[in-house]
C-alpha cells in the first residue's frame, strides 16, 4: 500500500483557537465537546472517531463521533481529560466499507433485485477481512465467530444476508475490527496533494511513513486532512506537532478564591512593616473567610534611588518603605544579588518564605506571587545588562513615563534589544526559580506592555517543567490584547468586571466571556478592587456597594479575589480618581482587621456557598434570565446533570430597595411548567415555595442586596421542607 | 541585527478561506478589501501597509492601511489586481518610531514640560536616520532636506520642534523613508518563538535570513506573525509559500452568459445527427440572443457495449446514437485511441473542432467542453488500465449504480486504486490536451463523486500552465461538499437556484451566496434547466414560468446559462420526474429553433441589458429590498460609485398578476429621501417618475413578469425625460 491523498473532508473543527495556533484550555475532569464537518465524495457511509492522548504518548484514546440528526454533515463527540498536562486531539474518519455494503445490500434487496450473489460475496469478503484483523490482534474467538458469519453470508439467501448484516453482534464486531482503509486524520498542517503526487514516496506502509504524516513544506496550501494509518496505530511522539492541543489545567485554575495583601501590612501597623513570620494571623483570617489563594504584591528588595514617598510623592522621607513595584536593590545584602530572585530583607529571608509556603500548604492554601518586570535604578540588571534598557541620547537610562506622568523609580526593559535572547531567558529563569521554591501561581503585572510572543515563550517554557504553574494576566487594556495574552498562555485574566456595574453592561460582558469562543481560552478572574483601582461605584455606594460587588464577583465566575481592605469597605480615595488615598503601595498602613461595619460574614458565606455548590465551581455555565426591573440582575448556574441549580438575584442599586418580577427558567431545569419548587436562600437561610416562572423578589441593599437560591423541585407528598436539607 | 520575535500582532485577517488554506478568488480589475486586527504591546503608534504581488515576483506593491475609527484595532485597505494569475498578499506592521516620538513630544509639550532637550535630540536622530535611508536609495534631495530639518529640530525651542514635527512635508518624508525596525508580516505558518530563541541563527541581516522567514517546523503552534525585513525588501520567490494567495480570474469568469446545446442536435433533425461543421447557424442564433459561451456536452466517441436507447432504455435499436456521457470507443478509428482525447467521428475530426473554436473566437465567443470521468466498457482505459476500475468478486468490472438504478454503459473509476498517481496524471493530461486545442472552459460532470483533493490537484496543475482555464462544478449535492469543491479551485459552481422558487427561498439562498464568506470563493453560475433537470416549476408554469426564471437567472448573478430548448419553453417531462421526455441525451431530436411561443426576444433583451449595465456584471453587489407581496421579489444591484443602479421586481407567480408596494432604498443610492427619480424599465422601455420610497407595481406573468429598472435621480430643472437617455 502506498500513501494516498485524503478522501474524507474533515473541517471547521470546533473548538479551535485561531485555526489551532493556540491551545484550547480545559481543566482536569472537564468535558470537551468537539464538533466538525465531516463528509466524503461519492456515496460511502462515513464513520468517524474523536481521538486524544497526552502529548508524547504513543497511543490514542478514541470514542465514536455521531452525525447530528439533520445537522448538515456536522458531527460531534465529547471527551474528558484527567491529568494536568498537555493533550493532543484529532478526528479520524473513513469511508466505512462494511456499513456502505450493508446499506447498498439493503437497498437492492428492498428494491426486489433477485441476483445478489456477487453482493453477498463482497460482504463475506469484508467479514473475512475483519476476521483477519481480529486474528492479528490475538482475538481468536472473534476471528472464529467472524469466519462463521462470513460463511453464512456467502451461502445464504438474499433475505438471510440482509438479516444477518443488520445483527448487532456483527455490527459490533465489524466496528471493533474496522478496516479503516483510506482513513483520514485532521491535522493542522497536512501534506499537500501536489507534494504527494509529485514526490512519490517509496511504497511503505502508511504507519511507517512519517514524511507523509508530517508533511514536507507544501507548494500550495494543502487540504485540511491527511491520510492516516489503517487503524489507530502508534505514531512517533516527535511528530506530534500538528494536532490540536489542549492545555489541561489543575483544579485551582478552574475554581479558587484569592485574597491579596501586602505582607508588610500583615499586622496593620502604621509605624513599621510586618515580616513573613508575622503573616500567619492574616492568613488564618483569610482562611476563615474561605479564601485559598494568598496573593502577595512584589516581595523583592525595593530600590532606594528615586524612591517614592506617601501618595506617590517624588520625595521620600528617611525610613519610608518605598513602592514594592520598584524592584531591585543590589546595595542590600541578598544571596542572589538583590533582584527578582531575592526577597526584601525587611520581610525576611528566602527560608522564611519557604516556611510560609509550607504553612499555607498545611492549611490547604497556596501562595501567588507578583511578577512585575520593573527594575529600580538599583536593580543588579541595570549594572550587569545596561543594554536591556532604553537609553536617552546622552547615554543615560530612561525611566518609565506615561506622559505627562513620570515613574522615576522604575526602568522599563527593552524586549527587542540586541541581546534579547539573554533577557528573555533570564526573565524566564525568575519564574522557574520561584517554582522551585514551591510557588506555582503568578500574577503578572502589566503583561500588555511586553510582547505577546514573550509570554508565549515564557509560559510555554515554565509549564513544560511545571504544568501546574498558573499565570494571571493583569492587563486592563484594549480588548484584543487581553484576548491575545490569554491565547498565548495565560491561565487567568483580569477583566473589565471592575467597571461593569449596570445590568446591561454585566449581561453583555459576561455573555461574551462565557458564551462565545472566549470561553475556550480566556478565564475571567474577577476583582472588585485592586491596590491600583478603587472604582467610583465602591467610593460612592458605601457598604451596600461592597456587598453587591462581592456577590457578583463570587457568583458570576468560578474564580475571583479581593484586595484586602475590601472586606472592611475601605473607600477613601484620591479626589476624582479611582485610586486609594494613602495607598499602602507607598506606605505602611494602620488597620483594624475587624473594624466595625466590615462584611467578613458575607464574604465567609459566599465562599462557603461556592464550596458547597458545584454549579458555582464551573465557569461557562452562566446564564442570564429575565427580571422586569433594570436594577435587578437575575442569573443562574447549573451542573450539567441539573442536580445542583443555583439562581442569583442581585439588586445593583446600592442606594435603595428594588423589587422585581423574575422569570424562573423552569423548563431549562428539565421540569414541567406547573411544577412547584423550593428556593432556598443560602445567604440568609430562608426558604420559599414557588410555582410557575414568574415570582416577585424585593431586595434592600443595606440588609439583603441579593438572593442566592438553591433550587429543588417540590415533591408534594413530602410534608416538611427540612426533608430537603 | 539578529532576527527577533514579533512584536506587532496581526490576526483575524479577512478575507481568509479556511485560515488561508485555500485562495481567495477575485477577477481582473476587481477590488479586494482586506481587514485585520493590528495592535502591539506598549504605547507605540502602529503603522501598517497592505502588500501584494504576483506570485513569483520579487517586490511587493503596497498601500497604507488605516485603523477604522472606533474600530477596536480593526484596520483596512483595498487593493486591485490587473492580471489573470495568482497573487500573494500580506500585511506588514510596525511600531512607528517617528509617529510615536511625534505623539510623545506633543503630549509633553502640551503638558507644559520645560526641558525637552533630550526629546528633541531623539527626534533629530530619527530624522537623520531617515536621511540615511534616503541616501541609500539615491534620493539626495530628500536626504539633504531631512538633514536640514534634523538640524532645526536639534537646535529649536520645544515650540519650534512641536510645530516642525507636525509639518506635512516632514510626515511625508518620514513615511517615505520609514524605519521599519521590528516590522512584522502576516504569514500563514510563521516561525515559532521557541524555535527563534532556542536555535539562534547567525546574526544575519533579516533580509538574508530565509530560515527565519520561512520558519523551520515549530515545536509548538506559533504566533500569527513573523518578523520581516526592515523595509519592503526583495524576497526570494521560492519562499512565497506562506502568504495568503488570491486567484485572479479573467473577465469571463466574472461575467458571461452560457448557451448549452448538443452539437449533434444543431440542425434539429430527428433522423440523423449534425456535425461540428453544421453548428454555425445555432451558434449565430445564440450570439444574436447575446450568449458568449457555447457549452457542448461530451463530444467524445460513444461506447457501443450496453449502449442505451431512447428514454434511457436498456435496449438500443441499431443506429441509435447512444449517450454522450458513456465515453470511449476504442473500436472506432480515432487518432488518440478513442477515449477522452478524441472526438466522436460522427461529429467530425479534431481539425473540425479546431475550425469551430476559431469561428467562435472570431465572433467574440468561446467554447466550453464537458469533462465527465465516465468510461464506457469500450473505453481504451478499460483495457489498458483495468486496475483503475472497481471489480466484483468474480473479477469483472463494476458498472455504475445508484441502487436500484443501474448504468450498465458506464464504469466509474477508483481514485484510490494502487496505481492512483498514474490515473490522476492521465486525467489531468486530458484537460491539458484540450487547453492546447484552445478550449479553456470546462464544465465538470459530478465532481462530488471524486475526491476533493483530486480536483485541487488537477485544477492547480492546469491553471499553473493555463491561468485562463475556467472550471464549472456540476455538483448538485450536500451544501458543504459544494463549498469544498469551490474552495479547492472551481471557478464557477452550479447551485440550488434550479429549485429555489419562493421569495423566502430565493432571498435566503442568494443572501448566503453573495453576502457571506462564500462570496470570496464560490461563484454561482445559474441554470434554470439542464439536460438532466426540467424542474416542476417549468413543467407546470408554462411560458410565464420560463420568463420568470430567465429574468431571475440573468439578474441574480453575473453568470448564468440555459440549456437549449429553454428559449422554446420546452416542458414535456417524464411522469412525476424532473426529467425531459424524449431527452436528447438518448436520441436525435427534431426541433424548430424558432417555434411559436418562444421567448428569444426576452432572452435577447436580458443579455443586452446585462451587457449595457455594469451593475449586472458584478457578483456580490446583490441586495434584497422590501415588497409587501410574498409573490413579488424586489432586489437591486449597484456599481460601487452608484453611477449604475438597477432595480429588479419579479412576479414569482406564473399563474396570475400580482401587485405590490415596494420600498425603494433611496438613501442607499446616496440621495435624499425626498428626491424624485426616474425608473426606466429596460425590458419594456417604459419610464416612470417616482418620489419617496413606497411605490406600486403590477406585474402580469403572461405579458410582463418583471421590471428591470435603471434608476436615475430626477433633476427638476430639466424638462425632458429624454435628456437622461
Amino acid at each position: 500500500m502506498t500513501p494516498r491523498p485524503p478522501t474524507v473532508v474533515i473541517e471547521n473543527v470546533s473548538p479551535l483557537i485561531d485555526a489551532g495556533r493556540y491551545p484550547v484550555k480545559r481543566g482536569v475532569g472537564e468535558d470537551l465537546l468537539v464538533e466538525a464537518d465531516i463528509y466524503k465524495d461519492g456515496h460511502d457511509v462515513v464513520s468517524a472517531v474523536l481521538k486524544w492522548r497526552r502529548k508524547g504518548a504513543a497511543r490514542w484514546h478514541e470514542t465514536p463521533m455521531a452525525a447530528i440528526p439533520n445537522g448538515n454533515d456536522r458531527w460531534r463527540a465529547t471527551c474528558s481529560f484527567f491529568e494536568n498536562t498537555t493533550y493532543q486531539l484529532t478526528i479520524e474518519a473513513w469511508g466505512d466499507t462494511f456499513r456502505s455494503w450493508q446499506h447498498e445490500f439493503h437497498t437492492k434487496f428492498s428494491a426486489g433485485l433477485q441476483d445478489l450473489t456477487s453482493e453477498s460475496l463482497e460482504g463475506a469478503a469484508l467479514v473475512e477481512k475483519a476476521a483477519q484483523l481480529a486474528a492479528q490482534q490475538g482475538q481468536g474467538r472473534d476471528q472464529k465467530r467472524l469466519l462463521e458469519i462470513a460463511e453464512t453470508i456467502r451461502t445464504g439467501t438474499p433475505a438471510d444476508v440482509n438479516e444477518i448484516s443488520h445483527r448487532h453482534e456483527l455490527e459490533a464486531l465489524m466496528s471493533a475490527y474496522s478496516d479503516r482503509i483510506d482513513a483520514c486524520e485532521f491535522v493542522l498542517d497536512p501534506p499537500s496533494v501536489f507534494h504527494l503526487i509529485e514526490s512519490p514516496l517509496e511504497p511503505l506502509p502508511l504507519e511507517e511513513s512519517p514524511a507523509l504524516r508530517k508533511g514536507a513544506r507544501s507548494k500550495k496550501k494543502p487540504p485540511v486532512i491527511a491520510p492516516t494509518a489503517p487503524s489507530a496505530a502508534a505514531v512517533p511522539s516527535d511528530l506530534n506537532l500538528e494536532y490540536v492541543t489542549v492545555t489541561v489545567d489543575r483544579n485551582r485554575a478552574l475554581f479558587s478564591q484569592w485574597y491579596e495583601f501586602f505582607p508588610r501590612s500583615a499586622e496593620g501597623r502604621g509605624d513599621r512593616g510586618s515580616t513573613f513570620r508575622d503573616c500567619l494571623p492574616r492568613i488564618d483570617d483569610a482562611r476563615a473567610m474561605g479564601f485559598d489563594v494568598i496573593y502577595f504584591p512584589p516581595i523583592h528588595p525595593v530600590g532606594v534611588t528615586a524612591r517614592k514617598g506617601r501618595n506617590n510623592s517624588v520625595t521620600c522621607e528617611p525610613g519610608e518603605p518605598g513602592v514594592p513595584y520598584a524592584i531591585g536593590n543590589r546595595h542590600q545584602n541578598c544571596p542572589n544579588g538583590g533582584g527578582h530572585k531575592d526577597v526584601a530583607p525587611e520581610l525576611g529571608t528566602l527560608e522564611d518564605l519557604d516556611w510560609l509556603t509550607g504553612e499555607l500548604k498545611a492549611r490547604g492554601m497556596e501562595l501567588a506571587l507578583d511578577f512585575a518586570i520593573n527594575c529600580s535604578p538599583d536593580h543588579p540588571y541595570v549594572h550587569e545588562h545596561p543594554e536591556w534598557f532604553y537609553k536617552r541620547p546622552d547615554g543615560t537610562i530612561k525611566y518609565a513615563e506615561n506622559p505627562p506622568k513620570k515613574y522615576q523609580d522604575v526602568y522599563p526593559m527593552n524586549f527587542h534589544n540586541p541581546n534579547w535572547r539573554a533577557l528573555w531567558e533570564e526573565l524566564t529563569s525568575i519564574i522557574l526559580f520561584w517554582c522551585e521554591h514551591n510557588v506555582r501561581i503568578f500574577r503578572v503585572d502589566n503583561p500588555h506592555t511586553k510582547p505577546v510572543a514573550f509570554w508565549e515563550y515564557l509560559i510555554g517554557k515554565v509549564q513544560a517543567r511545571f504544568p501546574d504553574a498558573i499565570f494571571l494576566s493583569e492587563a486592563f487594556t484594549r480588548p484584543k490584547m487581553m484576548k491575545s495574552l490569554a491565547k498565548a498562555g495565560y491561565t487567568h485574566s483580569y477583566t473589565y468586571f471592575t467597571w461593569r456595574n449596570s445590568k446591561h453592561e454585566l449581561i453583555e460582558y459576561f455573555t461574551e466571556l462565557t458564551q462565545t469562543a472566549m470561553k475556550d481560552y480566556f478565564r475571567a478572574n474577577l476583582w472588585p478592587n485592586t491596590p491600583d483601582i478603587l472604582p467610583f461605584f465602591l467610593q460612592h455606594g458605601g457598604r451596600p456597594a461592597f456587598m453587591i460587588r462581592a456577590v457578583l464577583a463570587a457568583t458570576l465566575s468560578s474564580i475571583y479575589g479581593i484586595y484586602s481592605g475590601f472586606e472592611l469597605c475601605e473607600n477613601a480615595a484620591l479626589p476624582n480618581k479611582e485610586e486609594y488615598l494613602d495607598s499602602e503601595k507607598y506606605q505602611w498602613k494602620e488597620r483594624d482587621w475587624n473594624a466595625p461595619g466590615n462584611i467578613k460574614h458575607l464574604i465567609t458565606a459566599l465562599n462557603r456557598i461556592r464550596r458547597e455548590n458545584r454549579a458555582l465551581q464551573e465557569y461557562s455555565n452562566l446564564r442570564f434570565y429575565h427580571s422586569d426591573n433594570d436594577h435587578v440582575l437575575f442569573f443562574g448556574k447549573m451542573s450539567e446533570a441539573r442536580d445542583n441549580i443555583i439562581l442569583v438575584v442581585v439588586n445593583l442599586d446600592p442606594y435603595q430597595a428594588q423589587g422585581s418580577f423574575i422569570e424562573v427558567p423552569i423548563t431549562e431545569f428539565g421540569w414541567m411548567e406547573g411544577d412547584s419548587y423550593q428556593v432556598h436562600d443560602l445567604l440568609f437561610d430562608e426558604r420559599y415555595l414557588w410555582s410557575g416562572p414568574r415570582n416577585f423578589v424585593q431586595l434592600d441593599p443595606h440588609t439583603k442586596p441579593a438572593h442566592i437560591f438553591k433550587v429543588r423541585r417540590w415533591v408534594s407528598r413530602e410534608q416538611d421542607f427540612d426533608y430537603f436539607m
